[in-house]
């Protein structure tokens, strides 16, 4: 198996897939905007959407087309420089409309089309350039890696590089590929952008197979990334399978591989959007130990990677550890603090709640590396998580208070 | 009745308390940093703590010695500079122990002595330094506004700013003072430091009495403001009560004006604390209306007020809506977008979920002064609160990312 990061590395297409991208004028820059992925019939397909009250059009949309259409997918249109969100009824029927012409010129029902919108939010999509710009996306469409990173640079808002991963296994003489892209600077965009994954592959499998290994793939990739708790309004991850490797999940042993090459495509591409998370210099790797349940430990996970005084230690590299235990104390967990020890990459800086000696230049040095690991123990129980977050520099503030005005 | 804020304001001395400040050497810097206030035989005392389950070493002892001496208490001693905190059983220790000598030197029980701490957590407490300047403190007390000033200003740890409010009121021929003297910058402190406040009346009370009007002055102010959501481990409101005044919390009269007083002295302490946030540029009162109950209202302003992008939106004095209205939407209340409102000042940005056309140059202007006005209508209730937060600035990054290294 082999892990794809960016452009230097092979792409592993799975059969039964084309890619295509064009400029329709969306993006101010004039860059492509405009991205489709065509999916063999019979592609069975798997989503996980954000959980904000507050979702866009193509969401509503596209889990109601997901669900009419049985877990269905021929085509995903996906546009860049508009959210399509807190556009009311009329964005819903934008949606629809756009949708409706995408299938009629594949001879597809109109709910095998699903949506995807990322950019500023509250303004009217511009249907108009959409479907103006369907016979040239269409006419370009291939299934070739330059057309799938034209697709990949496409959907890009104020991403600084493209995400991309790629995983391959065989299982007797068939081989199946797995291939995952991702958007999203870390849900942490001025326009409320998005984290827009999908990813395809060419095993055999029906919807509700994929979508129990969706969740686990997403459970421990994108819900363990944190940059600032804000949850985007367009979040959504995709799973298209087009059986074309004559490898089914109904093999025990392809279903292993598949879990294992699934999860290392998801967590690479969590990696990468955190990476790429505005003015983010810091990545932190939160180990929770010990902990009652999955659930608590992700809550004090949360709870540590969204306060603001620890993110600030971990931008100046201070070994704060008092700020990390104050954030435990507060998470709403029953921790018993005098229980609590927390290591700075290898060495015990806070001992059953309390202060103990420590090299404090070795803990800054380890701090300051691109990443860190940072365990805390809670002896309550036996589940154990690793949380990504990363710190939280001036450069964030200014991009993000820099916006608009 | 009338409200006093910095040093050109009256302060209203209440009948039956002294107040002193010494240099006990704790604060690196050589300012004063032990203060005393005592108060006079049967005084009553309420008091409210943090919430965080990390608390430190005071907060436990001073938990203890309200419910062992009933509510009763002859003497209120502070350090700053060290806030005695993830010191594990021997800080316990170290608090009892300046305690007792402090009870000894007044001849009062030691649990007639409240102590509170604020500073660097994780370092032992100097005993030595406090009970060897516990002499000149008790030398120098004084039931004077100068020595009260004193007091005042020892406290403070990295507060740019003293802040301290009054208010009287008459009944009959008694008249009642109130007068409230705080610390903090917000919860937003490097070291944890802390929002240390202390209220005196010489209104006459029973403990009981005193904790259920402390309890709601503090739901209408320290309960409703935020910086940055970071709870400290060593948070204290003392309310202290001498019955000096001949005026009685039994008699209606007595406790409605006695109420006003209480919460105009708590809410102006709460605003100068906010004030003095770290880094803070703007202030932003969240109307929150027509929620179901005080705790959904309570829960959607923290979480808009937590976020990352609607506080850097404030920054930036950035008119972005649908920041605040995604973050509704992730608070956890079953809020319908489609029924949510946003005024900027007195402009509508946000009708029903969806965008309206605004004036966004003025937005812009209103959101730049240093105090603006937000309403979130949520049409689901009765209920209205106001929430004071602050915007986040690079400033508090670089103030919080450069603290000890």
């Amino acid at each position: 198996m082999t892990e794809a990061f960016s452009s230097q590395t092979p792409i592993y297409l799975p059969g039964g897939f084309s890619f295509a991208a064009v400029a329709a004028g969306i993006k101010p820059s004039g860059r492509p905007d405009l991205a489709l992925i065509e999916a063999a019939e019979g592609t069975s397909a798997a989503a996980v959407f954000t959980k904000n009250r507050l979702v866009a059009a193509p969401v509503e949309v596209g889990r109601e087309s997901l669900a009419a259409s049985r877990g269905r997918v021929r085509a995903v249109l996906v546009n860049a420089g508009n959210a399509n969100c807190a556009t009311g009824l009329a964005g819903v029927k934008a949606c629809r409309q756009v949708c409706e012409q995408t299938a009629k010129s594949l001879g597809v029902a109109a709910t095998a089309v699903f949506p995807s919108s990322t950019g500023i939010i509250g303004v009217p999509l511009p249907t108009e350039k959409i479907v103006s710009n369907l016979p040239s996306l269409f006419a370009s469409r291939q299934p070739s890696e330059q057309k799938f990173l034209e697709f990949s640079d496409a959907i890009l808002t104020t991403d600084t590089r493209r995400k991309i991963a790629s995983a391959k296994f065989k299982v007797g003489k068939n081989e199946v590929s797995v291939l995952g892209v991702a958007k999203g600077s870390g849900m942490i965009h001025p326009q409320l952008a998005t984290m827009l994954v999908y990813i395809m592959t060419d095993v055999a499998a029906g919807p509700s197979e994929l979508k129990s290994m969706l969740r686990d793939a997403c459970d421990e990739s994108f819900n363990c990334i944190s940059v600032d708790g804000d949850t985007s309004t367009n979040d959504t991850v995709l799973l298209l399978a087009s059986g074309q490797s004559d490898a089914s999940l109904k093999d025990p042993n392809v279903k292993k591989k598949f879990r294992a090459a699934l999860g290392q495509v998801a967590k690479s591409l969590a990696d990468q959007v955190i990476r790429d998370g505005e003015g983010v210099q810091h990545i932190i790797r939160l180990h929770i130990e010990g902990a009652k349940s999955r659930e608590e430990a992700l809550q004090i996970a949360r709870t540590i990677s969204h306060s603001l005084l620890v993110k600030t230690a971990f931008a100046g590299a201070d070994p704060n550890w008092g700020r990390i235990l104050a954030a435990i104390g507060r998470s709403g967990i029953a921790v018993d603090p005098s229980k609590v020890s927390i290591f700075i990459s290898d060495q015990l800086v806070c001992r059953n709640g309390v202060s103990c000696p420590f090299d404090a230049a070795q803990a800054h040095a380890e701090l300051a590396k691109p990443e860190c690991k940072i365990t805390v123990r809670l002896r309550r129980g036996r589940k154990s998580i690793v949380f990504t977050t990363t710190d939280l520099t001036a450069e964030y503030v200014r991009i993000n208070a820099d916006y608009s005005t």
